[in-house]
């Protein structure tokens, strides 16, 4: 970095440093929001409504590369993955709290950073930052995040409701984020063996946004109740489709059959993916991280969204018996695998 | 280790298999937890009562060293202080998420160790476990814990409750823990120097048990309802009662002064601090992790406890003008500073 700027150390600010430092910027926006930040735990009142909770981990080297992964955009992705598995409950996301552990090496200024992506995304979603816990770790940082969200008893949609003939849609574009990904990761090679070679990015920022800065798809939650339709089963797509439809398959007891010609894919995502030899079918499949939300609607709904922008109708449940399948338009039958989960690979 | 069990490995068992293969031992306590591990979230429903919701992060090489802690008792200790945080608000705990990231050299087994420990801990302070994230990292171990309690409105504890004149009580003795720290530390450098010497912790499994496998204390809050008592102010002790002190005077605004001869300690604490040259008045300050309970009461509800075993009333709430002061037997005061918070430390 060629920033001039004097950067404050951690240990320079000191505990209770820190955590004012980390409250100035904290606005509570939530009614439930009783107390946020500063006590031993943070105090929420609900009436009625069920709550939602959900927790994810973000570990360097494994979720993200602080080589090409802005710190903004990191704690914004942190939020966003969260409040994406609140949205895929179809509740309205509420409360975060944040855990960070980061070795000795990093600013106060780099855990600013962090922070400006996480109120960012708090801004965006409408959610309270209400508690955390700050720590080194011997290496590496890691971002730990839980989120609660609230919705009617009636509303929350699980992943075992699909039924046999329920239609299964999918939102947004499919594959664009793992192209994203190997397009950094290319260029990451190409700078570490050439470090004047300046980055080919142009004509692909939709790519690289979706890798580091995904989106919660609260707007198509909002836009499926204002339709009146309430899905039977729903996830987010944090592993890949195929993985994600086995979930819903394993506990709705069904099977599913898919066809390749109607999942979305942009021009951008084919057009990068057929340069550095990816087939957009299996980065739509496997490759995971698009964070787009996929459902199973009654097929006496389709009606009422059929014609929403932004929701493709990719197929079918199936009685169980059927298996889990994806119909190509040329060539044999693909059975879905749950290849997304990279987190244990082993070597 | 000289087991001879072959050891089954995370990627052999895959995503599907690890999240089975763990839910299989949850068994579900609370009629509020409605939908626990496997969905996007976990599903909650309160009534009238508030929420309470607490994180905390464990550190490999930070919060514990893998050389001397038992995953189990890891496990164990993980749940335990997440717990004592929603006790520290006077609040009931209900539900625990748990995140854990760990390099690709941990077994199946490992994970069922700290499993086991994280079972134990729930079962004995009556939590559900209700999701969580299980993941990779390059080095080491983490675990990350968001604990959720109830607790009627009226009855939340917040640090910001003291008065001028309140009564400051702690739970239990102090210093333990961090003296039963610094004898592992002592032990493991004699086991680096020399591998066949038997480590000497006889007579010391009480303080070894204080760092290793520390005890939320529900009973202490339980106790004080039964007689009536509710404090105006708590914490848990995790950073030393000199940090703790220092976060109820200022969220208080008052002053406090405290006096040594009143500091629970036991011999056993005493006797290996003499060992080792630690002075136990500084073990129960900045030591830390000793997870008592520090609250403060009004003056008038002083008869009520008084004769209460494993209560020690060591002071009382000042203006704040008179500032934050132990008083020593002899010798001059002493003003109270966080040193506790060692995270950060510059190196």
């Amino acid at each position: 970095m060629a920033e001039k700027v004097k950067l404050t150390s951690i240990a320079e600010l000191g505990e209770f440093g820190l955590i004012d430092h980390i409250n100035e910027k904290v606005k509570i926006k939530h009614k439930e929001t009783i107390k946020g930040i500063g006590d031993d735990a943070a105090v929420l009142q609900f009436d009625k409504q069920q709550t939602v909770i959900t927790t994810d981990l973000l570990v360097e080297g494994i979720h993200f590369d602080l080589m090409y992964t802005p710190l903004r955009h990191l704690g914004y992705k942190a939020i966003a993955v969260n409040v994406s598995d609140v949205v895929a409950m179809n509740a309205t996301p509420k409360q975060v709290t944040v855990s960070l552990a980061m070795s000795g090496k990093f600013s106060v200024q780099a855990v600013d950073q962090i922070y400006e992506g996480i109120h960012a995304a708090c801004e965006e979603y409408g959610v309270d930052l209400i508690g955390g816990d700050t720590t080194s770790s011997v290496t590496g940082l890691m971002i730990s995040v839980t989120a609660i969200g609230t919705a009617d008893p009636k509303k929350i949609v699980y992943r075992s409701g699909a039924r046999e003939n329920d239609i299964i849609c999918v939102s947004g574009d499919l594959g664009s984020a793992y192209v994203g990904l190997q397009l950094m990761e290319r260029e990451k090679e190409v700078f570490k063996a050439n470090p004047n070679v300046q980055p080919q990015f142009q004509g692909k920022e939709y790519l690289l946004s979706r890798i580091l800065k995904p989106t919660a798809r609260l707007d198509v939650i909002k836009k499926l109740a204002e339709n009146g339709v309430q899905p039977t089963a729903m996830m987010d797509i944090s592993d890949g489709l195929s993985s994600e439809l086995i979930h819903i398959c394993r506990q709705s007891d069904t099977g599913c059959r898919i066809y390749d010609d109607k999942i979305p894919f942009r021009q951008d995502t084919v057009t990068a993916a057929d340069e550095m030899n990816i087939e957009p079918l299996m980065a739509a499949l496997n490759g995971g991280e698009d964070y787009e939300l996929v459902f199973t609607i009654s097929p006496d709904d389709y009606e009422k969204i059929k014609d929403q922008e932004g929701i493709s109708f990719i197929g079918h449940m199936t009685n169980k018996s059927k298996g889990m399948y994806l119909t190509p338009q040329h060539g044999e039958e693909i059975q879905l695998k749950a290849q997304g989960w990279t987190a244990y690979k082993s070597e």
